[in-house]
């Protein structure tokens, strides 16, 4: 089959159909989070249930069928064989879902999100219990019609991350918890020892944070020609291709938030931006998945954008746009703040680069036994609690600061936590090939140029797409499998021998 | 046949979705003219071809024509009839239209566009007269298919003011003209008699502007729990219902422009806000047509926010946000700007209230001429110049400030001019009934009060939907025919008698 055989192009032009309707979803869900007047709620809704059904007839259009048929039957090869397969699984995963279910899901998320939000201020996790009780059978349900039956866990793991499953990610996460528990302890009390918080960042002016932050995500790489910065309640990245939207927030007391958010989500948006734009919507012009979008955003917020290097090429021009409140603040103070570490800090969006992989570690070991029907819902605040004794020595002291604390299970979204950990890893193992195939890398950051970076990761992970899993793509990258090595000497490097 | 009918249930619930449908293609319309990165125009264009076909599939779908009929065959009576009487005309212009003549006049209108702006820069209307031959091709081609072929021209009003065609327009500009010209040349001699401009108002902070336009349009009655201010290059008002949202744009060197646009959009904001939200999509839930939206907005720019009483209100706030730049300003020299008249202006959108008109008529006049065959294109050009010493007394010194001043034709909207015109009309016989209905009513505005002019203008237009043409709407509101009456008696009132 070459790539004009009538079959594939009617595929392509169907793929593109799927894509485009995904990015005008994308384009409301963006202006819902950042311009949506507050009577509007419903009318939103109503145009997103509306977009939802015409993304899903699209996707299960028996035209989109036909054609992957008629390709399998000829047998495509090359780049065509994986654009083939990805779409063959979509297709089957979409008209296996009956539209009701659909439907009920994103209804039980809706009633559950405000469950979830009520519960939390509350403190009661029996008010939210019923609906994640709901929201796993539904898990469940979809499994059992998408040929998972016997392990859910893994559909919902792979639907964020393609080609990986709890078993495989349950081996990186021991390996890390293995050496990542004693450094946290390890740190943990040196930084007890060392006494004294760092100093607070106060007064910081939100014109010049704004300007800040474009000027910082531009000179690492983000094209503003193609995408743009605006406020939203939580920071995020959406869009892709060269309509790419970034957000950020700005609090005059914490402008760390603001620049790191924003350089965070460049990284994300650096990698839409790199993805083959011809390609988009079929698997050679899509991210690998979430676990390697956030090594994207990892690398960029941590590896770079937390080194001495950076600092000493962006330090003159902080304290130029922000001379007042930073009178009296020493370089070393300034290196602290920035690279702070927080001894049992116990909400994960504030932890840490160390404390953060606790919170994951717990998290995917907690999703791992309700789905195997070793915890029951009733019991998961005790198990987070025990677990959270375990891994960061002491327990919540009510449920908002542990089992409620997040958002992701009030929308279904299972198996998404582990992305951030194994993002972290692939960023370590980036990072170490990164540097060694530029030499004098961290002088490039001293004067201000992440040119050679950008540059290597566009070749190397970017233009790649879904070519291939996190796995194959990081041993490729990397010359190495993927493990939990690397993030660990990282860490250690950075927070445990180095002192800060 | 009841309301709950289940054919003219099922035809609402396809009129929803085909409003709900056009409300995700004006997000994203605003969304192009507001936030879009200069590199995703061609995106942007995919997303809204799309969205075109979707909408298109979802107008001629044959289960909306099914249930049309099977409302017609049973006899709606009351709003029932008016809402399946508009929905069958919607359908069936629909159904005529063929999908290859809707996308051939898209491609044509973007492309004509921009050999439109290419051909003003250069002052050459032969660069762009090619398209406009084929626009005008398509128009004709269009009212044949939808039964207008002897009378196009009246296709292309109907389309913008449902009811009313070149014929009632033809007369009602006859008297106007007749007034107006003398009007303008009286204007005109004592403005230069007088001498000497008016002051110049600069230096005015760009963020106070946005707090002012924000400020007074809020208080004339914009609700903006249920839209937004934005900037845009052109000012516009998108959206309805819920989520209304006007653009301006700022000058430090002429604040009244950011003003008097916010105002004017909001006056096209707060009628889509006002109409009745549970009827979005039928003719009781969307607006009676262009003509009465233009009353909605001129009447608070022009009766309303140009007035002595509105200026009493506002002058001290006015001052106290733009104190440095009014240093000087008499009370009396700001009201001359406001209501300043630039005699021999040929740019349309640079006119006074006065002059404004003028250009509706000749632009009216020559797309007669053109429609009717008895003007080539070729000769557009010295038919605009002779009209425009006809009614303004001099001829343009190039095609940029004559025949290619407007962007409408290069889109084909042909028959949107005469609306801004009659809006004027229609908004000086509201103003006139307004006044006798409510005593008192400019005592309101100098106390910054507008929520009784609101009150009355909900109920006796925006409540209304589109239950009436603008002959009928205006006759039930103002208890006179609509006339050129009205408007001359208060462009002469306040620039005529009144010294300025």
């Amino acid at each position: 089959m070459t790539t004009s055989f009538p079959a594939y192009l009617e595929l392509l032009a169907r793929l593109r159909r799927i894509h485009v309707l995904g990015t005008v979803t994308g384009v409301l869900g963006w202006d819902e989070q950042v311009n949506l007047p507050p009577g509007a709620a419903v009318r939103r809704g109503e145009q997103m249930a509306l977009l939802a059904e015409l993304a899903h007839a699209e996707a299960t259009a028996p035209g989109l069928g036909a054609a992957l048929a008629k390709c399998e039957v000829v047998g495509p090869v090359g780049e065509a064989a994986l654009v083939v397969e990805a779409a063959r699984r979509d297709y089957d995963r979409a008209v296996k879902l009956p539209a009701e279910l659909v439907a009920e899901k994103a209804r039980l998320s809706s009633e559950a999100y405000h469950a979830w939000a009520v519960a939390r201020a509350a403190r009661d996790f029996s008010a939210f219990a019923p609906f994640l009780e709901k929201h796993l059978a539904l898990a469940r349900r979809e499994a059992e019609l998408l040929g998972y039956g016997d392990r859910p866990y893994d559909l919902a793991i792979d639907r964020h991350d393609p080609g990986l499953d709890a078993h495989r990610v349950g081996a990186l996460f021991a390996e890390l918890r293995a050496g990542l528990v004693p450094l946290a302890q390890r740190v943990d009390q040196r930084v007890r020892a060392g006494g004294g918080r760092p100093v607070a960042l106060r007064g910081f002016d939100i014109e010049a944070q704004r300007r800040m932050a474009l000027a910082v995500t531009a000179r690492l790489g983000f094209d503003y020609q193609r995408g743009r910065l605006d406020v939203s309640l939580h920071p995020f990245c959406e869009g892709s291709g060269d309509d790419v939207r970034l957000t950020t927030r700005f609090d005059a007391d914490n402008p760390l938030d603001s620049l790191y958010s924003s350089i965070h989500e460049a990284g994300h948006g650096m990698y839409e931006q790199g993805l083959p734009t011809g390609h988009a919507g079929t698997a050679l012009g899509v991210a690998a998945g979430m676990a390697v979008h956030e090594s994207q955003s990892r690398l960029w917020e941590n590896q770079v954008a937390r080194s001495r290097a950076f600092w000493s090429w962006l330090e003159p021009e902080y304290r130029a746009a922000f001379s007042g409140p930073l009178d009296g603040v020493s370089a070393d103070a300034l290196h602290a703040v920035v690279n702070q570490v927080e001894p049992g800090g116990l909400i994960r969006v504030d932890a840490d680069e160390i404390h953060y992989n606790l919170h994951i570690l717990l998290r995917f070991e907690l999703e791992k036994r309700l789905f195997a029907g070793e915890l029951a819902v009733a019991d998961l605040p005790a198990a987070w609690d025990d677990l959270c004794e375990e891994l960061f020595g002491r327990r919540p002291s009510h449920a908002g600061e542990g089992v409620l604390q997040d958002v992701h299970w009030s929308s279904g979204a299972f198996g998404y936590f582990p992305s951030y950990t194994l993002g972290n890893m692939i960023a370590a193992q980036l990072w170490d090939a990164a540097c060694a195939a530029l030499p004098g890398l961290e002088g490039d950051f001293a004067r201000g140029e992440f040119g050679r970076l950008l540059g290597w990761l566009r070749e190397t992970v970017h233009a790649h797409g879904r070519r291939e899993d996190a796995f194959a793509l990081t041993r490729r990258a990397t010359g190495l499998d993927l493990g939990a090595g690397a993030l660990l000497a990282y860490l250690e490097k950075r927070y445990d021998r180095e002192a800060n």
